[in-house]
């Protein structure tokens, strides 16, 4: 492994798998998150120490492209590493290994530092402590792309924000948006169309007791998926390439 | 650790925590039932095996009674061990402790094992590969109660059973039912309120694209919740004592 890489080992467990016996997009981004996490952690720019300085770390974009998604009880590895430190996001790569070394798909996520009372960045390049964590290394996929405004969207479902989709800080847990969009297709489309590439754009949290909306349009290449609240504001946004 | 005992270590996620930063109780559940899982396949009666012999474990029944919760990035053990099979039912306990070795509370599960294409029970009596491992040992604390016919019930929500709710054969995961009834309290009762015990009998499974309605009633020693389908059959009941 490279210098400033960190890897990760996670296993399958019965309950993240779908009827194709395969990861679900939502506990694979839970994973990557995950990585993401202990790997701040290892280097002292983990969430708990963040907090204690009054800033939190906000997932602004990601991009998922698998080959293969693990199966049931297999395990696998998550390397990952930061790329740079623009003044507003920085960038972390992810690579997915199984058990023999294959790469089995990548994923590249940006990321902001907020002040938790403000709600304003933080200068990233202004934080040495950060910054030598810089490898300058590419990832292995393309980074998130930036989703537009939707056209002809049409509403396909709606959820009430519930105890068990937030976190600590009564904020919806990322994966949570990705479980919202994907609830709302036939199985069949899902079981016989393999997600080929995911982007998703975290634009403004969705709070707890929020009713959001769902909204669909298929008139690209792939589908747009874009999760609004009752005043039609944009929390959510993703494009997704079936195979 | 007792012969015939198997133990596991987790490790608490950020997207697992509630307000209080504490385990919310359905990943709980999720890591006792992997810990059951990872057991029952090193002792060769794990999920893949029955599978492949026809046969599949069904969750009937659970009791959890904490005295402290993990925290966020937090690692915890849980040990696990069957004490009997009888004819329909098996029992499984589990006691989860903290690092230091300090028990952080106790489970107790039970189990029916039944056959894929007919749905009817095996005696589990007639399988020395499982009897073998029943070692006599009560658990910590009390197995799961019987949950009645609820009195003076209320409708308090309702759920339409989706893609991130169900497993591989499209039975909806353990967990979620867990979810529904939780989500149906104001937040302000979960995180004033500690869970002292809590009993589910899983009775009848809710199926992809069912809606569901969850029922409660506070006319007991601390709430009882009937989740129904459309019928007003019951699928899943629990019993909730708060502190």
């Amino acid at each position: 492994m490279k210098e400033l890489h960190n890897r990760y080992t996670f296993f399958v467990y019965p309950q993240e798998i779908d009827g194709n016996e395969q990861l679900r997009l939502s506990p694979l981004e839970s994973y990557l998150l995950n990585a993401a996490g202990l790997a701040a952690e290892e280097n002292g720019f983990g969430a708990v120490e963040m907090i204690r300085q009054g800033i939190t770390w906000v997932l602004s974009q990601l991009s998922i492209e698998m080959k293969r998604l693990p199966k049931q009880y297999e395990s696998f590895e998550i390397e990952t590493w930061v790329e740079d430190y623009g003044r507003l996001l920085t960038t972390r790569h992810f690579v997915v290994y199984d058990k023999q070394g294959e790469e089995m798909g990548a994923a590249c996520s940006q990321w902001a530092l907020i002040d938790i009372e403000s709600r304003r960045p933080v200068n990233l390049q202004s934080r040495p402590d950060l910054v030598k964590f810089a490898t300058g290394e590419n990832g292995h996929i393309e980074k998130p792309q930036r989703i537009g405004a939707l056209t002809d969207a049409q509403k396909v479902g709606q959820h009430k924000v519930s105890y068990s989709d937030i976190d600590y800080n009564n904020h919806t847990n990322s994966m949570k948006y990705v479980e919202w969009m994907l609830d709302t297709y036939p199985l069949e489309k899902l079981y016989q169309h393999r997600i080929r590439r995911f982007d998703i754009n975290y634009l403004r949290e969705a709070l707890y007791g929020e009713e959001v909306y769902i909204y669909r349009s298929a008139s690209g290449e792939g589908d747009e998926i874009d999760i609004r609240n009752t005043e039609g504001t944009s929390l959510c946004k993703a494009h997704i390439q079936f195979e």
